[in-house]
């Protein structure tokens, strides 16, 4: 992704590994200003995971490994920074896979550093793939919907919902981007827009409920990430997604869903199986941590909602569109 | 209303008159303190309407009332009182409608104080028909989803969308109400959930984006006022009122709009013709003088959208309950 830093553009990635020390933009001080970090050991890494200085779920998987790969290179016993490195973070299934994937690969003596880069190159593939693919869907001159952040800060790089966005600008197409705030956190405003600007999209925040207002007045395409697609299609995503998705139907524009197929979950048959969290009333009663709502009101805050397979117009992946019912055969012929 | 100030439970208007003073709840301190403050001079009072200290076009125009009230008991010049007074704010009709109605009252030798005390009771009392027609709607055990703020601060007391809730609560039904947020002010939270504290009725604020996931989870009636109704029944409101009215559809719930007659407007004859106000961005890039957008992302704050005749179950105004088919008819018959 591109950041500008002071009069330079650099290209960055979320997660890398530089002159021995893994490096992260610390997404805890966007948008207001870009931090460089780096960190010697598997406990530094950790804590930065832990304290969501580097957050989204590829993101994770990346830092987690190359967390592995110095503790290798220290000679830190694997089993222990194994532990060390999954108690970051309680419900991260990249986190726990990629420790695992690299665990393995150093006990049968893989290069770490090469491991590591190995990993992270391996998730921006995927997102490069589904920006080429994705890409096909714009055209000059359309205005696009997003929903939350699924870019480069939470992929490593390119993003899933942005890299077609991306791949598009970079083509030449010329389109605008409504990205909507996405309350209560606000990683649309907060991370779409700024990676939206750092790449030079034209775009504009809107907030959440501004949405159908903007999709009357001529929405092309909207294009969001998930984090958990089930077998019939249905997926969950950033809570707001499902009445954009209602919204979007209203009004004909056709709505994708861009995802690995790692996001894909044979195992779970319809979205009504996935158990949503309720985050803390706080995140919506505060900001800053100061108190906006009235003294004694309580708040509710489902952190994502699951909306149904036939609001999707397709599935963006590294393999490919694919409408709801053509996934899995797709996933099945692998 | 009620309001809670100390122990001391009290029944407040937003707007009254007591011992030479106009008295007002500084709805600049709302939720976290209640503030009351008292002018003995049409100035005091026209500053308060500029300020914001009082708000909603209905209490705007009793607050006006009153300050020419108070400029006819200082022997203030009527035509000079008018002036000063239709200055304060540039829109809203109520102020000049209320000025226009007390200046001829008070040329014709009425008392100042019933005059205008007679100007609130009338806003009052057809809020009052609002409620006592809309609670026959709310049944016992009912969730309740409303937007924004149509409650007793924007209109003296009692409210237009609230009412309803209001008398079935006093009532003894027992529901449950979703106050959505309503970014980019935020109404939803801090004037709706406030009221609904101060009367005691059930409830919880929600970011806007949670409407769908709640709404699937099970609302039985959404309830929203409007700033404009035209002629074939599409009404103006709050930004996020249309979303939430497609997603109503959508899942088959009954989505009323609770107003006074005097809202609906048959000059003009569709919702397509009301110009949507765009406000400062910076309603939406900053809360409390912070930025929390990224520097260079624009935003875009429409004030209000446009809900289409065909999403709405039904007007509930001071003369019944009426479909967008039946309106025309209702209010010929005047």
């Amino acid at each position: 992704m591109k950041a500008r830093i002071g009069d330079e553009v650099r290209d960055l990635r979320a997660v890398w590994f530089d002159n021995g020390k893994v490096m992260m933009i610390d997404q805890r001080e966007l948008p207001h200003k870009i931090e460089i970090v780096g960190f010697d050991d598997h406990m530094g890494v950790a804590e930065a995971i832990k304290n969501m200085t580097t957050r989204g779920a590829p993101a994770i998987g990346a830092a987690a490994a190359y967390g592995m790969c110095l503790a290798s290179l220290s000679g830190i016993d694997l089993d222990r920074a194994s532990k060390d490195i999954k108690a970051a973070r309680p419900t991260a299934n990249d986190l726990f896979f990629a420790v695992d994937h690299m665990y393995a690969l150093l006990k049968s003596g893989s290069d770490p550093v090469k491991a590591a880069d190995g990993y992270a190159d391996m998730i921006v593939d995927k997102c490069t793939k589904i920006g080429e693919y994705g890409s096909s869907l714009i055209k000059d001159g359309m205005k696009i919907m997003t929903h939350c952040n699924a870019g480069a800060l939470a992929t490593v790089d390119v993003g899933t919902a942005l890299a077609p966005m991306r791949k598009a600008w970079a083509d030449g197409k010329r389109f605008f981007v409504y990205a909507s705030e996405t309350r209560p956190r606000l990683q649309g405003m907060q991370l779409t827009a700024w990676e939206l600007g750092q790449e030079g999209i034209d775009h504009a925040v809107i907030p959440d409920g501004a949405s159908a207002y903007y999709m009357e007045k001529g929405v092309d395409l909207i294009i969001t990430g998930a984090d958990r697609i089930t077998a019939n299609g249905d997926f969950a995503n950033k809570i707001g997604t499902f009445d954009k998705a209602i919204a979007a139907k209203h009004f004909g524009i056709p709505f994708y869903v861009a995802a690995p197929v790692s996001t894909f979950d044979f195992n779970t048959r319809t979205g009504k199986e996935i158990e949503i969290e309720q985050r803390s009333e706080k995140e919506v009663t505060e900001i800053y941590g100061m108190r906006i709502a009235p003294a004694g009101s309580p708040a509710l805050n489902p952190a994502f909602d699951v909306t149904p397979a036939e609001l999707v117009a397709g599935f963006i992946t590294e393999k490919g569109i694919f409408s709801p019912k053509d996934i899995r055969k797709v996933i099945d012929d692998e």
